[in-house]
């Protein structure tokens, strides 16, 4: 798997070189046509741009964005988290499968997992067991960003989630690692949060955190076949009593407990049934506005950080001090404190 | 245990009310006196302070730091992790107590958990459940301040780090839970790096990322005992070979790779010696150095963000935009990115 994964990651190199280089670049209007269209090709490459670290391309990626939310909003957007080995793409493959075989919609499935090694992370070696999808024309698979910050994944990923809703994708899934901290980040901008778990394991083993049991819509245990189908209802009953425990969620919604297989395609049907009663529920009760409301908000905020923080450390005042108060706190003429002081005081007057 | 929590949790907010209305605070002499001479009660206040939020309390706890800070830095500081169930609370208790027992050391414990539910972090729980360590009074136990993001933990503990160390104690373990992001937060302010694993599980199940092997300087397969004695033996040969895979270290150290036990209080002598050869191994190559000054490199330039971010969100141009701006953002007026662009223009100009 990891010659497969360094092929797959030298070819995302590559294409993200020649976006740098050789590649000519289009208007925007060329990327807007392709993708509105509904183009893979060209959503790709817009999809590229965007995490390109290119001053020209973030400014063309920038445009794309704008012009795309307009056609954007519509999809159903979920999260789903659990930790390694519980089985998430056989899961994402069962029920994209169920997906595209009963309904029209074409599925969108993103990634964000900022610890990932070098590149790709998890969900490229993922594509290669999600068969079935990968080969369908109606589902997209894209990985995380290569090794990046949280935040700079977390924003990427939502613009790469704008585009292809805006390509007409209307279901869209943001798998993580159900381990750290991109949960809040995935919940933030998702509509259902479904949480995998294996039964047995314990979820001290699982690491899962109650913070991360507090965000689910519902939770479904995996791998419930063959001799594992005792231990799967059992651990439902588990679950069951204690998500009693969690303050009711703002809609009123209350968390699905149940189990499912992905190798015997049982109880999957259920989980898409309770994602689009879920969307149900909160568009009925106006809360769906109230989230996506939020989503902006968060946007809004994330946004505006990663600008004041790019101005600032890119201003003039600060580059000129920096090297000489580095080597000042190097030399313990200051303090860690001191220097960062001076800093912000460069800039400030 | 929750209930022992809650009132442990209670007792804790208590303290901080108190520092917040009632309480006298005294001048920073005060406290800097008795964190030198090593008064366990006023380094507890201190640390107190600068948990708290508010804005009298942050500019006393800098002073102390920064008075404290010319008496700090000669302590080894250790980054424990490892997932849930790995047994990190009986190993501590188990290294911590031979350290003392041992040595003329003191150890000071902390922990790093931001995604703890609402208050203070598993290690409250362990604190209880290091019961040796937490009656010695060369031994000094902290949990993670409560509900906070990653920053600002990583930032509160390193501040507790310094005040620890001016308090005497040259030994400073920071624990964190081994699945998310705050690893590298751990890494970045420790000298040695020890990842705790279990056999048997599977790394995969354990939640332990490609990342976090890489930083580790070793790894202890914990409870090799009884019948898992050999399960562990397997396991170090196979961890054994998968570091091999990894880039060296800078220093030239090598990951050390073996097994211990809390229960039979085996092999825990072997993780002491080789923290002590590992700060040997950096001191004679002036690599100790090295990590220091990028240790402080780091701390400035969080600093900065935080003091960057901060000013601008408290800004009388943002704060005197961003009603209305959200407003017209939940009204579709403009897009999360225009809305950025509209706050962050304001205060520039």
């Amino acid at each position: 798997m990891t010659i497969m994964e360094n092929s797959k990651n030298k070819a995302l190199q590559k294409a993200i070189d020649q976006l740098k280089g050789k590649t000519k670049l289009f208007p925007a209007q060329y990327y807007v046509d392709g993708i509105l269209k509904g183009d893979i090709s060209i959503l790709s490459q817009a999809i590229t741009l965007l995490e390109s670290k290119s001053n020209d391309h973030r400014e063309l990626a920038d445009q794309l964005i704008r012009e795309c939310l307009p056609h954007s909003g519509k999809a159903i957007r979920v999260g789903i988290t659990g930790v390694p080995g519980v089985g998430k793409s056989t899961f994402i493959e069962a029920i994209g499968t169920y997906i595209l075989e009963n309904t029209d919609s074409k599925l969108a499935v993103l990634a964000i997992d900022p610890s990932s090694p070098i590149s790709g992370g998890s969900i490229l070696g993922d594509k290669t067991r999600m068969e079935k999808l990968s080969m369908d024309n109606r589902a997209f698979i894209r990985p995380s960003p290569s090794s990046e910050s949280l935040g700079g994944v977390a924003r990427k990923t939502r613009e790469t989630m704008i585009l292809c809703e805006a390509a007409g994708y209307n279901v869209i899934f943001i798998e993580t690692v159900g381990v750290g901290q991109s949960e809040t980040a995935v919940h933030q901008m998702t509509d259902f949060f479904l949480l995998l778990m294996l039964a047995g394991a314990g979820d001290q083993l699982q690491g899962i955190k109650r913070g991360i049991m507090e965000m689910c819509d519902a939770l479904f245990i995996t791998k419930a076949d063959g001799d594992n189908k005792m231990n799967a209802t059992r651990a439902k009953a588990e679950y069951t009593s204690a998500l009693h425990f969690y303050p009711p969620k703002p809609s009123g919604w209350v968390p699905v407990v149940d189990i499912c297989s992905s190798l015997d395609e049982t109880g999957i049907d259920n989980v898409w049934n309770q994602i689009m009663k879920h969307h149900n529920w909160l568009s009925e009760r106006g809360q769906l506005e109230v989230l996506r409301n939020q989503q902006d908000l968060d946007w809004m905020n994330d946004t505006l950080k990663e600008r004041v923080l790019n101005a600032f450390f890119n201003s003039p005042e600060y580059l000129q001090k920096v090297v000489k108060i580095k080597d000042d706190l190097l030399q313990k003429k200051m303090t860690p404190f001191q220097a960062a002081d001076l800093l912000f005081q460069a800039k400030k007057n």
